[in-house]
């Protein structure tokens, strides 16, 4: 694949709202500096509007979802849209309880998305499609993920980010896959976090008709630099891998993602 | 002593339920995750009954406590009660101030708990026995940590895990110590909210005529990685070895910890 | 430059109580262990007076400021002056919302500060003078940054300490820069956070005349750590510098402060 977004992200350093939680708000807030983006996070309503403003992406991240987080959302997400900036949904553990089920729901009805990532089990949540997860992980369901990821795009009309040992991309008729990635991602905590507000760093710099591409550039990029972290490590040096991760964030260029991406158009 | 619990925590993952503080959410999660548990962050109280019901421990840490996390702390408490599944106390900083102190008195009157972890003078506090502690530390003093924790385990009819240079394990009759560790330990922040996280990881796959035997070994796993973990550093690299305990939590194995546990049976 | 107060934060573990952010809790706490203080982490209303008088030093920090933390503030601060122990402003992004300009203002309306400690951007907001800041970043205004310190210095009757390629501390007549420091600083997140904490601990251990020195000598301590930390690694490698700042913090010492330090008084 050809590289075209990496490099804008680094020339613009693109603002980056991420409305998260506080497992994922530090990393992701590093995986966003090192990729080359500026990292802004905020989950005060008082000032969700003023931000929408003068950010280029706004990425919503329902990990520690508390109550009173639920409007904030919506009034970012609602002003993301009237300014037009791209908004990125992440609905962790989404099928995990009643509460982020009527969130996410509530969340979709009111927002426009360009794109939600997530893992297999949150993505079978929310396409009605029956998936073993667990908690917060993606389970062990053994379903197409092409499939799921397509129909999800479909059903909510907008790009869906499938993360996991194969990763899925589709915006409801397009699907491509990226084989890149590591084993070590789903043992660090907010791996998939961090993917989300990389995807939001990359589509900031991205035009609407180019949205799809850097969506899937954003994700061979995350793959790779993962790629690259694990490879030099014993597979349970989760600690180093959480260091050589953002290493790789900071150093991954354009000709390495053109070298090592792995990716099949379906 | 002979490991028994270890190797089901690799083979059970077990969903560990953390209603934790912003400094240690992260570290906590991926500790978690090292070990081979299945960490879930979440304090909202729109979501505490539902995740006790698919959880396998409840682990409460009252490190960064807001006042509204005390309702979301109890209703998580009396539904694992009710579906009976293990509870761990970690009573950070008890004896700082008297909001912390009548939260702990709160959820020990209307919760069961499994088992208290702390340090010296968390553990002091609870039991009435004068120390001194200072902030979130352990502080200096020089009492009986066995009789100190024997005593809280009666007090409370819980087991109590009392961390520190010297670990000690009582059940109120039952008193056992674990000599290995490193003075790094109380060098990086959350490190004891990490292990009272794996001691819930631990009794999440023992039977409750064995939690006893589940927190020692636990404990013993902790410090030994830990003690690993320190043995290659400079006494003052204390990146380092945030990151190599996750690394050394991920590489453990049962022969190791019977191989390095120094355990006296008092 | 003479070390004078490195020695005795390592001697006597001053308690620093910071009320923080979501992303710089952990890092903000490991460091200050790293460098011998004794951090703990509260924003809790409930317990802000009893913190206060138990506390040698105040540090606040409104990086992801929530609408209830701001009564928090206000109650730990007034205590803070009431008691006579040093507090500390960091003002992160306040410049981008009217939210953080109303919070702040307010702050210094009705807390006495013993330290502004910012970026130019921030400073520049805090003083009324014109600068192209970007979100929580300090922007790339080419203003005069010492003028900026002594000019917010001397509006606020306090000391400013202004973070950047060059550190400029100022009390309204001296100003003195330091061109310790590593292009990675801005790299890692929270690194502005860490270093308001950290001159936080050395102000704890301070007589109130000698405050200036004070901040001026954990300025270079930080700057000094960090330019050592960056020193054997890739200037992309943001992941091991994290870690290396960590251990260099562990690891400084009052020769190594006296032997690096880059200071011109102007």
């Amino acid at each position: 694949m050809k590289s075209r977004f990496l490099k804008q992200v680094r020339q613009q350093n693109p603002l980056v709202h991420n409305i998260t939680n506080i497992v994922a708000a530090n990393f992701a807030a590093n995986g966003l500096l090192a990729i080359g983006a500026s990292p802004l996070m905020s989950n005060s309503i008082e000032e969700m509007e003023e931000i929408a403003r003068f950010s280029q992406v706004l990425v919503i991240n329902i990990g520690t979802l508390l109550g009173n987080d639920v409007e904030a959302m919506l009034l970012a997400g609602k002003t993301a849209n009237k300014v037009g900036i791209p908004v990125v949904l992440d609905p962790v553990a989404v099928g995990a309880t009643q509460f982020r089920r009527e969130t996410v729901k509530r969340l979709l009805n009111e927002i426009k998305f360009t794109l939600i990532r997530g893992n297999a089990g949150e993505i079978a949540a929310l396409a009605g499609v029956q998936w073993e997860a667990k908690g917060v992980d993606a389970g062990s369901g053994q379903g197409d993920v092409a499939a799921l990821a397509k129909k999800a795009a479909h059903d909510y009309r907008c790009i869906v980010a499938l993360s996991g040992e194969i990763d899925v991309i589709s915006d409801g008729s397009q699907v491509v896959k990226i084989a890149n990635g590591t084993p070590m991602f789903p043992k660090i905590t907010a791996s998939g976090c961090l993917l989300g507000a990389i995807c939001g760093a990359f589509l900031a710099v991205a035009k609407s008709d180019n949205y799809f591409d850097a969506t899937l550039e954003a994700c061979a990029t995350y793959a790779i630099a993962g790629e690259r972290a694990a490879a030099s490590l014993n597979p349970t040096e989760f600690g180093q891998f959480e260091v050589g991760l953002l290493d790789n964030l900071g150093g991954i260029s354009p000709e390495m993602i053109e070298q090592y991406a792995r990716i099949t158009y379906a």
